[in-house]
């Protein structure tokens, strides 16, 4: 194609549109990109037992390893439809795929919102019969609105590494605790990477960044995080690329944390001192979980005995002994309770948007951050408000 | 002793005294319940690693198997109060101890209230000094009122068996995920029960009452049941007390989840057709923990789809299909879809004060019952604003 687009803030050669369906109202709730050159693929989904059909028929893609798209629908999440939910799914990557002149297995597919409900498929057919290819460059601004459902604002990031570009978009507010991967997470790439590398650093990057953050210990019925790769740059060094990737992966994160339903403050739990990786990851998660820690974050008080609550319920981690552990708000430590008199010090750090809390276990050497926020009387409202 | 109490609603052979010592405020914060006799024990605690002082020195009467009384303290744990906590509990437990004429080991005490700060041990001491025994017998309502923190009403139960009278009294409303017992919940009983029988069918009931209640996911420092049984009734039908102390248990934890912080209904999540109990329970805590469950419960929103997302999330349990899966609110079956609109029904049930939630997984034939409660915005504003 002519229009081969190169910047700071998209990689050549993908192309792409949005629209609105008509699934909920006249918002956009679709996009879809194409690379216009097979793509190396690396993706993870949802562990849920409940996963929905785009999410099986995904994992076909993800298994090839190279692919040429994705298609993204919101406002329903087609999750516990059954047997026509997924002959939906597949009319819908179908459909895609002949616009692309791609096999249906080239496209991922992905579905969020309400669970529940079948698709209006009447209307999907009428919009998707009236695609007209070739599409322009992809905007990948409006392709991180048009996948929002509760968001506030779309989730939307991009690097240069060496020649290429990469960007990222994400979307997710609520039903929040990614065990394979964050709800939706794109990136695209016009690096070329093999996809046994490409697919060692993602999970590497997704493990530190989309499977540290929680927003509500719920896990999402079709959690997914992908990369695509066209090639279209080059070669990189793939340190770099692992290295830019993370912090973009990592931006999308604190953008998410930051808008969770009903959230005022980000909260970033980090536990060192640990005896390993997994210790450390399951007291941080204990820490960043905790109804009560998360409401005394809301209200900017230093309530230290609930972070040793939250410590102290990991019972099964019985190398921890209450003697060894300190805990701080910032750089405030809090625990063991000093001579003199902290708290304000430590309220005035928590008065920021954006709490740090280290909890230092004192059984080794490992260490591990988790990303949240606070619980909110805003959370309540949007969730018990929410129809089904 | 001449009085002997013997009635519907007290065991004979307690004396006790309710009491404020001035933790906090002017409230009742103090009882002591002494039998006159020695009583067989049977006491279960947290698992928390920063177990307080309270806690630990309690363990050795349970070790013991025999004891003569309790003593309990309000509107502050003692947790976390290092090696002067752990002075300040024994020296309390000595006292009572010396007012009984009994062994320290003879008493078991308790601290429930906030985490970090020490005891006024100079008001405590000048109260426990002007203590005169003998002691009137036991009132339990008021031993019930004397230890609630942000309890809204005393939580005081009574039964007879045969000759025999059970008492119970329990406290806790927040920080409420009990691991081995309820934050503080107590059983007298003139009952005559060998200790080994006392202590199988103790943790009987409590495995299926105080460990299947949760409010928030946090495990206290300070959980303790315990049970004393002082023989002055006789022999009795050890299935029949079971059966009495199961239904006094259960009662409890339902004022307890219904006095749940800022809660407004109670939720019963019954999971049936499970491979075997731990899968059972470990899915009905998986949906009465949900945070969006709950929501949905304080919406009266039949959402069922979340309640399939929170089985969904129990992702290792890899024999459960959600083609197998049953969802009903009260008896309203919400998923399979049925062919006729039920929502309505569904949230006509939802409206009342109670919520019972089955999930039926098709796994096999066992059933485990769980006890929670809605999350609303006064869970977020008393913990929120609750001051450390």
């Amino acid at each position: 194609m002519s229009d081969r687009s190169h910047s700071a803030t998209a990689p050549a050669g993908f192309h792409g549109i949005t629209g609105n369906i008509g699934i909920k109202d006249d918002a956009p709730d679709f996009f879809t990109v194409i690379s216009e050159v097979p793509a190396t693929v690396s993706a993870v989904f949802t562990k849920s037992r409940f996963a929905g059909p785009s999410v099986v028929i995904s994992r076909e893609t993800a298994r090839r390893g190279t692919g040429r798209g994705i298609v993204v629908t919101a406002r329903n999440a087609n999750v516990a439809t059954g047997d026509q939910g997924l002959v939906n799914a597949r009319e819908i990557r179908a459909a895609v795929a002949g616009l692309a002149t791609a096999e249906p297995e080239d496209i991922l597919i992905a579905s969020t919102g309400v669970i529940g409900r079948q698709l209006p498929m009447d209307r999907v057919r009428e919009f998707l019969d009236g695609l007209q290819p070739p599409f322009p460059p992809a905007d990948f601004a409006a392709c991180a609105q048009a996948m929002m459902t509760t968001d506030t604002h779309p989730k939307h990031v991009a690097a240069r590494c060496g020649e290429a570009t990469i960007v990222g978009i994400a979307k997710g507010v609520g039903m929040i605790e990614p065990n394979m991967a964050t709800m939706l997470a794109y990136f695209f790439t016009d690096a070329r990477i093999a996809q046994a590398d490409l697919d060692a650093l993602f999970r590497r990057v997704v493990d530190r960044t989309f499977n540290a953050l929680s927003i509500d210990t719920d896990t999402s019925t079709s959690d997914t995080a992908a990369i695509l790769a066209n090639g279209l740059a080059g070669d990189v060094d793939l340190a770099e690329f692992e290295a830019a990737l993370h912090d973009l992966a990592l931006q999308l994160v604190r953008m998410i944390a930051a808008d969770g339903e009903g959230a005022t403050k980000t909260i970033v739990v980090r536990v060192t001192e640990a005896r390993d990786e997994r210790q450390a990851k399951r007291v941080a998660k204990a820490i960043v979980n905790s109804p009560l820690v998360k409401t005394a974050v809301h209200g900017a008080d230093p309530n230290w005995g609930r972070v040793a609550m939250a410590i102290g319920k990991c019972d099964d981690e019985t190398d921890i002994d209450p003697e060894r552990v300190r805990i701080d708000f910032g750089d405030v430590t809090t625990y063991p309770i000093p001579e003199e008199d902290v708290l304000d010090a430590a309220a005035e750090h928590m008065s920021g948007d954006e709490v740090t809390i280290t909890a230092s276990l004192g059984t080794g050497d490992a260490a591990f951050t988790v990303y949240g926020c606070d619980l909110t009387d805003g959370y309540i409202r949007i969730n018990a408000d929410y129809t089904t």
